[in-house]
């Protein structure tokens, strides 16, 4: 048998799963990701936690064909990271690091870059899809013929960042101003909601919450709250026009949107199509749009697909 | 030897070159696009006008590698044009259609996608690189690691009916509202001039020039027209935005601008440069941008590379 370890390192945790050649997960845990001193510890204990599995299975390393690492933030073609600020990392060649301390071979990717490969190899994805994932920020994995689009910096599906709103005066994370992850995110929406509701005086039961969550608009405008239906209006006409811009650019055949507001559902994708229609280049408006089917697990799947192509 | 033809295909005139293989241009020449009909003899002229070019130079066709052509609409990846306006086709196998015609292998892509081909191998691009053309409409050809990006439906790159100004009223060529070709082509420069020519009182030497055209708006900024160099203030900021939004997506490491507006040279680059920075994400602020330098040859070159690969 040959066997192959998926790796997702966030912020907070780092998910680590083994696999067989075929892809079948066999295995699944988390260790924490140790941030303090520059992040300096986090690779140390990948490497600890994956051969220590090794050992304790009697797995001979030579049926392991490698490990594949998703990382938060941009990651070139060789595997070098020019900066995570989750991690405390400055430019980190991840792949020689690992690779030293496990002594396997190592292939490294943008963390949403390889959620995508994950959604298109096991999940709702296929060869050319764009995953968008709306969660704390926006993210953005694409897919062209099966394969990760990198960019020349990593910094491809760098899309939370395209312009949304030219004359918006806050300040976004990335330092510009008017970016798609300032409507679209789930804070995002929570700011279209507040700032729907300091401009009209309508009555809606979010003005009840003193501090109301993305979920909490949606569960309004299901329970038919007027206002929460004209913001989430406002909400997919951004997106809408944010999506559109992305196809008029890459055409795929597919939008996969993932992340935490995906948790709406059908009503979500229904809302984006109704709007995306309006701002579509005609080749494009048949675009397909699913919702990700992997949840957390899209990054360990795509992790190991960068050991097993 | 060996030789292949590249074919530039337009709506008034077809440009055909005969190339050695290693692209070297031998000869270069023109017929007209008979349009009448739905375009049906484009085609049986373009391969009588290859084959006549083969007989009367006594090459020996088993030394002709094939013919790459470029279109002026959506080309899938198999080279079936789904429709294309201007020369009144409706769904055609130009692959198919040409080969049998010639009896040689023929490669087909979209005009822009082949330009940027032609600029990638010949001129002045690289291996991801963007060509970016600022003409009558604004067109896109993407290059990712040395090969065009097609998209499903062909339509990638068609980046001049991205959004930039959701609240534009009046009508793209595509249909919507607010298209990047509406501001950033020659006839959309023209547009911001006369709005804003119409919006403020001050002198101009455009308001002595019936018809102006974009060209006089770039002469007049460089005479030191003050509400030229305003008006295209405007423009570059339209620019700057849309192209970082495009980065944003693919991270290219260069912007090449070529078509009519292009003439501008150095003060359009610059001027795009100087608010592309105010709006790129910062892992793309470096992305290089150069004017385009095959002019009309970009076409035959990037379709007889389809050939040559």
């Amino acid at each position: 048998m040959q066997y192959a370890f998926g790796v997702d390192l966030g912020g907070t945790t780092v998910k680590i799963a083994f696999f067989d050649r075929e892809g079948t997960m066999l295995a699944k845990w988390e260790i924490p990701t140790v941030v303090k001193n520059s992040g300096k510890q986090i690779l140390p204990d990948i490497a600890a936690s994956v051969l220590a599995y090794i050992k304790e299975n009697d797995i001979p390393k030579s049926d392991v064909l490698g490990i594949g690492i998703g990382v938060p933030g941009a990651v070139d073609e060789a595997g070098i990271v020019a900066a995570c600020d989750n991690l405390g990392w400055g430019k980190t060649d991840i792949q020689a690091e690992l690779s030293t301390l496990t002594n396997l071979p190592v292939a490294a990717g943008n963390d949403a870059t390889v959620a995508a490969l994950g959604e298109c190899w096991k999940g709702s994805g296929s060869d050319n899809m764009v995953l968008i994932t709306l969660g704390t920020g926006v993210g953005g994995g694409i897919i062209v013929n099966g394969k990760p689009l990198y960019g020349v910096r990593g910094a491809a599906g760098e899309i939370g960042h395209m312009v949304l709103n030219r004359n918006e005066t806050r300040v976004c994370g990335c330092g510009k101003r008017g970016c798609a992850e300032q409507y679209c995110s789930a804070t995002g929406i929570v700011r279209v909601a507040k700032d729907y509701l300091a401009q009209y005086k309508e009555n809606s039961s979010l003005r009840a919450i003193e501090n109301f969550t993305c979920k909490d608009v949606f569960q309004a405008a299901e329970e038919n709250d007027a206002a929460a239906i004209a913001i989430l209006e406002q909400v997919y006409a951004y997106m809408g026009e944010f999506i559109a811009n992305i196809c008029a650019v890459l055409n795929p055949a597919q939008i996969v949107i993932g992340g935490g507001v995906s948790k709406a559902g059908q009503m979500l994708l229904n809302g984006i199509k109704r709007h995306f229609v309006r701002y579509a280049y005609h080749a494009c408006a048949d675009t397909k749009f699913k919702l990700a089917s992997l949840g957390n697990d899209a990054g360990v799947y795509g992790a190991v697909k960068l050991i097993l192509n």
